[in-house]
């Protein structure tokens, strides 16, 4: 493979060549990358902004990910908390670190996802910053978006009695990231080529995950206004522990009506592992968890891709599972906290 | 010295901590911290944005830079980019990535260096991103801005013939690092204190610059537009090759007109160092450097903030500096490229 070392560009030189064929497609994007900020107007609409940082060896193993992989789900993570805003993504701004094991050529397919991905969610990359780094590679993605005055959805808006839905299916990127680990434990020690045979689509959960703008887009069409929503990225059981703080509210979740692919429930069997826990406690699905009002419900159910997985309580009556058998569990929040690692 | 651990808080309980006492300035700030997203409505102004990363080891060293300070310039150098597009800063997105030989102390330290900087240049922080990092500290600040529709200045608005203008004094900081990687040398290799007697402009200027705000106001205040505008992080040279290239100019210095404070003149002649070598290639000044037309001269020359440091030529002109002694010297961009480093 062909190796350009990144010093022959300098550092102008290289911002050049990865922004050349950055287009421009929302009109709110006024002056993009090349001066010391972007210029946005949102006539009006309200600005929604989120940013998230991505460290090598803590949210991502680069012997696993494929870089173009990388520089898409950079951008969907970003542009998933937008959507989670109720509001339509616009621009990113993208800001990377690198060591100089790093060619050219490697960033060049990072950014081909990046492009990919902005192009995918109809975004303008319109800025950002790139450095070295001494050791690791450092992705830092702010997203803007824009939402019509006083239509976007906080988590602290759910109401007792509101329904709790989630769009999607859950669990998949964590049994994905199990895998993948497991066969780079076993290529380590034995030399053995990673075994995915018949695992794409856990493998696709943790590697190319998509945000889910067609659930905002059904919202808007259907004119329906969730009372609080965020997205899952550190796991179920956590997020829905956010809103019923944010909320002062309790809540009840119904183990049966938890969406699970028949991929991803095969494969937890084979590891022996509850598919329920990797919904509750596995990060990463990015599937949108919210609550709408009782009223919503004939309306809701008929959309396929949305479950119906409990309801909110008052405060006082705690945060509880009830499991297939019919025994009541008290929720405990195991997200993915990095810190406690 | 007191030490927690920052896992005895978790994340969450982390980000309440360094957050409970976050103040909201700006009217445009709707929605602040503890969503997936922040909310901001500018009614009808235009949004600027800008994002730097700041990794320890490339942007700064721990062992010379008090953490106060490093969160103070890490709201600086994002301000300083809103200020250089003639807007005035509203919001920031900070993230940090930290590793386990932090201390919740430390990182309180940092924050209250941050919310200094966000009363001084009143914005308001708005939301951002908090990890464990394996190996150093990893910033990444969004600043977000406002400014009238059309009264941002961009890098390529100079024309020929344009006079250059520079706020403040150059070459500062680089002699306030030079000095204290010399220190710090000094230190690993004999054990001796840091000797910084009578040097406190120059380490000041590295390590608290501030962002120049007045200088956006005296625009606004005398009704100046300026025709192109740069802040001054990599070197004038640098960035004054910016305005040319992107402006498709020439341009012509004089060496006699670069501003310098007497204690940085001093420490450089110590140190066998050229002042103007230092203004032009030494970076991290947060001066602004600003082009208007020379039917301005009259009011720019009465502020004493401001020099007058040359003008700008047809790009055929090439670019020169005129030195001391009348010589014409070719103008070669020798920035702080940490790319080439």
């Amino acid at each position: 493979m062909e190796r350009t070392e990144i010093s022959s560009l300098g550092e102008f030189g290289l911002i050049d060549h990865l922004t050349q064929n950055n287009e421009t497609r929302n009109a709110s994007t006024i002056l993009s990358v090349g001066d010391d900020a972007a210029v946005i107007d949102h006539f009006g609409r309200q600005t929604v902004i989120s940013s998230d940082l991505l460290l090598e060896g803590v949210h991502f193993d680069l012997s696993y990910t494929p870089l173009k992989h990388l520089g898409y789900k950079a951008v969907v993570v970003n542009v998933s908390d937008i959507y989670a805003m109720n509001a339509t993504p616009t621009q990113i701004v993208l800001s990377i670190g690198f060591s100089n094991r790093f060619a050219l050529e490697s960033l060049n397919e990072f950014y081909e996802g990046v492009y990919a991905a902005c192009e995918e969610y109809n975004v303008d990359l319109v800025g950002g910053d790139t450095t070295t780094s001494l050791r690791g590679f450092v992705i830092s993605v702010t997203a803007i978006g824009e939402v019509a005055p006083d239509k976007y959805v906080k988590r602290s808006g759910a109401k007792s009695g509101d329904l709790i839905c989630v769009s999607g299916e859950l669990g998949g990127a964590f049994l994905g990231l199990t895998l993948l680990e497991r066969e780079k434990r076993i290529f380590e020690e034995t030399g053995a080529q990673p075994d995915l045979e018949g695992q794409t689509y856990i493998v696709g959960r943790l590697l190319k995950p998509e945000a889910r703008k067609d659930i905002i887009e059904y919202f808007a069409e259907e004119n329906i206004l969730p009372t609080s929503m965020i997205d899952i990225s550190d796991g179920l059981s956590s997020e829905l522990m956010h809103i019923c703080k944010q909320s002062q509210l309790g809540c009840v979740l119904y183990e049966d009506k938890l969406p699970f692919a028949d991929d991803m429930k095969e494969f937890a069997y084979k590891l022996k592992t509850d598919p329920t826990a990797c919904a509750l406690s596995g990060g990463e699905d990015y599937e949108l968890l919210f609550t709408v009002p009782q009223s919503d419900y004939d309306q809701i159910k008929l959309n396929p891709s949305v479950s119906i997985i409990g309801y909110m309580t008052d405060e006082g009556e705690g945060k509880s599972l009830i499991t297939r058998g019919g025994n009541k569990h008290a929720l405990v929040a195991q997200g993915w906290n990095h810190m406690k690692k």
